[in-house]
């Protein structure tokens, strides 16, 4: 054999969630498993003014390399934006990047080396133990609630590269951080010198008051923060962003760099057309009210049809619940069933640096109607009675 | 400090011509520096159509999250169109990427590891070395003539994790490989089980006749292909692709998803609409003919302005001149010198993985106008007539 791969190709796999999505595209299944967005949100009018504009006022620009940095007229839109969020930073902080995945993979180029830990929630995302096992760290699962986690419990992540997460609407759980307590969390990550990476795509989701201010707000110094236009617009045109403490924003752009030279400068150009005077402060409420629309009808339905001993947490914003069932399920084995009687969901255990419960799924309320929504959780609760009655 | 960085990051270093770009927007300076296509070239007016066509018929669909693969058509315009050139591929090897830069970002994370040999030619393109150098190589430049690399030469890199190169009208020296050359180094190649990461930027700005046909051709799983639409249509998109070896693919798949899940599947739709009836047929001929009055008009001026002594080699194709000016001279110390003449070029030091000669330099002759050019050529003639009367 010609080719040998790197020791850290060992530790890049298939999503699972992307496998199950690909079983999950057969006519007929209601998929309540990938992180879609409603379609119907899409600003698609918009997104047709903004591309002819583009293209009649700045087409040379918009087709031609650009700045790594990212666009400016956009860095600074997401910095004044930010400062209406209680977070002071400066455009010249502001990083696009290609998705805020993107944002996962260069904070773990720029800050894991082999063997270093990073301390996560629990559960936390998938996506970011994607992005970072290939630089080969430690995950080290840190105890939560129903707010994320325990201050107390960050004695254990001393020393570690930092602390991974989401503070609002989290993905996979739901659940937001109250201000009380990102006040004690922050506090005691400055007390232990434990930086923090706050993922923050699903913030603007919110459905009857906004989250209290980010983590950066608190210690801008210490929070590498990252954002998101795949919720508030649309996730195909992958632009995010990160805005980074000033010792470290040099080498995250060199990675940058490195990485792809800059994210597509007519996407950029095109979302600041779209945004540059206020639309998201009309679009976003839209979609608002559709996802809590949506979460309402899976709450009904999930009170409806789901066998008594299975829990939730109602979120107050973003696109999941989270359901955990009684002990002795296990939600990778029933999967196969679920889905023969027509519904999909992503078992929790993928969502587990350690320790994975067996016993928890996630379901997007967002990527389909309300009546699917029905007929789906109809569905998965014949299948966990069924499967209860099997039960000793 | 909180912050602990990751040792890679001693690895990653600005970009040299990214500064030097910096330097050069100031109006009144001609750039020969960068390596910009000719923004007269893209192809505006059926970008409009497109976007608008795909946002009437498909806007969901390319404002949606989409397969980390790539979008199904374009990947198989791609197989196809790489097998008129004599490469034999299916479109399920094809893995869409943000750039072909992305592809070597993807290359160096799945098959280096640190102290891994990666094998260059001498000079190289220097956004490779950047893509590589975090995941902390050792490079090897191998010893080339005015093809490219000597197969004599490879017995050094037997060993190494692949060989790095460009035959086509190479970044930064403007080289083509011949038919023979190809043979003779493919078969070395495989006698010492080296395998390759071909890139292939700028094959089809042929100005006579199209260059011999891909490495891939000959050793298909031996040989990891890299592709870009950014000199062919526009830059600003970012979309280039992977041809990986089947045992590969799995891998840099993977290795995508964690990096930024997909390329934007919105600029996939549009660039195939773009190009899908035959468009690139009737639009590239324009380019190259473009390019090659411009080589022309480089050609000319360096003829006139240069002193003697100075060389370079005719580029059949491509974007750059590359120029060796008599022993002694030190390009990068003269570049002040050279812009304060009103003419920017890159100095060619930064394109040795080792052993740096001071005395190249890089120009590109797409980014400006002939009138520019001669402008630009003058002015770096009277710099260096007046530096070589300064020497002993």
């Amino acid at each position: 054999m010609t080719w040998n791969m790197a020791r850290r190709a060992e530790r890049l796999n298939p999503s699972i969630i992307r496998e199950i999505l690909k079983v999950t595209e057969r006519p007929g299944i209601v998929s309540l498993a990938g992180g879609l967005p409603a379609a119907e949100g899409f600003p698609v009018q918009a997104m047709r003014e903004a591309t002819a504009r583009v293209l009649a006022d700045h087409p040379k620009e918009a087709l031609q390399y650009a700045a790594s940095e990212g666009f400016g007229p956009l860095r600074e839109w997401v910095a004044a934006q930010l400062a209406t969020q209680g977070m002071k930073c400066d455009a010249d902080q502001v990083l696009i990047t290609t998705g805020s995945q993107q944002g996962l993979d260069l904070a773990g180029k720029v800050l894991l080396d082999p063997g270093s830990t990073v301390a996560v929630e629990s559960p936390t995302y998938l996506g970011a133990l994607q992005a970072f096992a290939p630089y080969e760290p430690e995950f080290l699962a840190v105890d939560c609630d129903e707010q994320g986690p325990l201050p107390a419990a960050l004695k254990a992540a001393k020393g570690a590269r930092f602390l991974y997460m989401l503070p609002n609407f989290q993905n996979p759980s739901g659940r937001c951080m109250g201000a009380a307590r990102r006040d004690a969390l922050m506090a005691e990550c400055l007390r232990l010198g434990l930086p923090v990476v706050e993922d923050n795509p699903y913030g603007d989701l919110w459905f009857d008051q906004p989250p209290a201010a980010p983590l950066a707000a608190h210690a801008p110094d210490e929070v590498l923060y990252l954002g998101s236009f795949s919720k508030v617009l649309a996730p195909g045109l992958r632009l995010g962003y990160m805005v980074a403490p000033r010792l470290l924003y040099p080498k995250l752009l060199q990675a940058k760099q490195a990485a792809d030279l800059h994210t597509p400068g007519f996407n950029q150009r095109v979302v600041h057309e779209v945004i540059k005077n206020g639309f998201l402060d009309q679009h976003v409420p839209t979609i608002r009210a559709r996802y809590k629309a949506q979460r309402d009808a899976m709450r009904a339905a999930l009170e409806r049809h789901l066998p008594a001993g299975c829990q939730w947490q109602l979120p107050a914003g973003g696109m999941f619940f989270w359901v955990t069932l009684p002990e002795g399920f296990d939600t990778l084995a029933l999967l196969p069933r679920a889905v023969d009687a027509g519904v999909a969901y992503v078992p929790g255990a993928a969502f587990y640096a350690s320790e994975p419960r067996m016993n928890t799924l996630r379901l997007s309320f967002v990527t389909v109607a309300p009546e699917l929504i029905e007929q789906g959780i109809a569905a998965l609760g014949r299948v966990l009675k069924a499967s209860q009655e099997l039960q000793p």
